[in-house]
């Protein structure tokens, strides 16, 4: 007898995944999944997001770890609403999390919801959480050979951030060829919006945060 | 009905692990496993120990990636011999892969055998390959609460190996606290090595290249 437990799994994933995306909808909210590597900079690319957006875009956070609460202290010091959903020991987040998880914030007074995954390059591309889109993060630091090693994420990613760009003014102490990773990711993906940034700096967030705003004005109309 | 499928994939997994075990014991080779976040810098690691090792020990590595053969390209570049193994998505490399890149390797030359597992910080702990001892590698540019957020991998390891330790001469670019990260994963696991090094300029390589000689000695013995 074969059972094919993979797909079931995956099923009540994307049902879920339909419910969020249907709350999602129905209040018109805009919600990101972002995924990387652990360390490539997402909760510090969110705070400093929240920061800038301050007065224009209303956003809250789901923040998934594997254990700690770590990165949710970090981003409601920005004052932002954050949720913190941990998966002891498994690589990724689920829809049914997330759906719990968005019944704790108070979704009406939000624009933009982030959710940020368990970090992880690999799993979390795989089940969907009911977003809008996914956001890959890439950190200088890691290498531009991921996009051609680590493909399907960037293959399925509305937006890449290639982040600790300030790390690159130091000659020879970082070797990332922007040109390589920006390539790679595009034959993956021909239409992924590709943003360098320092979260650090701030050096790249106009565009970033511009892109954010055209987004969530779309999803209002 | 519940079928327990998780288990029965472990225990075909862990048919294989025992089957490298007993190759890998019968002849006497030392074999490390190591498993990090993607662009940490186990490749570059292991293309300078081999280097330093050079007329000292005899290394072999199976590299393990989701897709290409950039990692084992490098590898073979310091004359070593290297087999690549490809997941094609999966997010871990199994004892079953492992097996039949055993046999590929030229065992009776060698004294030790590096297996560079998939870039995740989740999945590769939970497999077990047949290996002597876990390696786990945490680049400072990925932050200093790695042992707090991924516990499993710091528990499991016999060395952590902290990289990257040159980023951390240029005051203020890298935020690590090379102090909190030991702590925490001596939190976890008492009696792990801890290597501060650089695989860029070979800073810390000396003690790192020692504790390899001491293993593989012992391991003959």
């Amino acid at each position: 007898m074969k059972v094919n437990i993979g797909k079931k799994i995956l099923t009540t994933n994307e049902e879920y995944a339909a419910k969020n995306r249907q709350i999602l909808s129905e209040k018109k909210k805009f919600c990101l999944n972002m995924i990387s590597s652990p360390g490539s900079g997402k909760t510090t690319i969110l705070s400093r997001t929240i920061t800038e957006l301050k007065g224009k875009i209303k956003i809250g956070v789901i923040e998934g770890d594997i254990q700690t609460d770590i990165d949710t202290q970090r981003i409601m010091a920005t004052g932002a609403p954050a949720v913190q959903l941990n998966t002891d020991g498994a690589c990724h987040l689920s829809a049914l999390q997330v759906n719990a998880a968005l019944k704790k914030l108070p979704l009406d007074g939000l624009d933009l919801i982030f959710i940020e995954n368990v970090g992880n390059l690999v799993c979390p591309s795989a089940f969907e959480l009911g977003e809008n889109a996914k956001i890959v993060v890439l950190s200088v630091a890691e290498g531009d050979d991921k996009p051609a090693k680590y493909p399907a994420i960037f293959a399925k990613s509305k937006v890449l951030l290639i982040n600790k760009i300030d790390l690159l003014k130091t000659a020879g102490q970082v070797d990332f060829d922007i040109e390589r990773a920006k390539t790679d990711a595009r034959r993956l993906n021909r239409n992924i919006e590709i943003f360098p940034v320092s979260a650090r700096t701030g050096e790249g967030f106009a565009d970033w945060c511009n892109w954010l705003i055209k987004a969530v004005k779309n999803q209002k109309h």
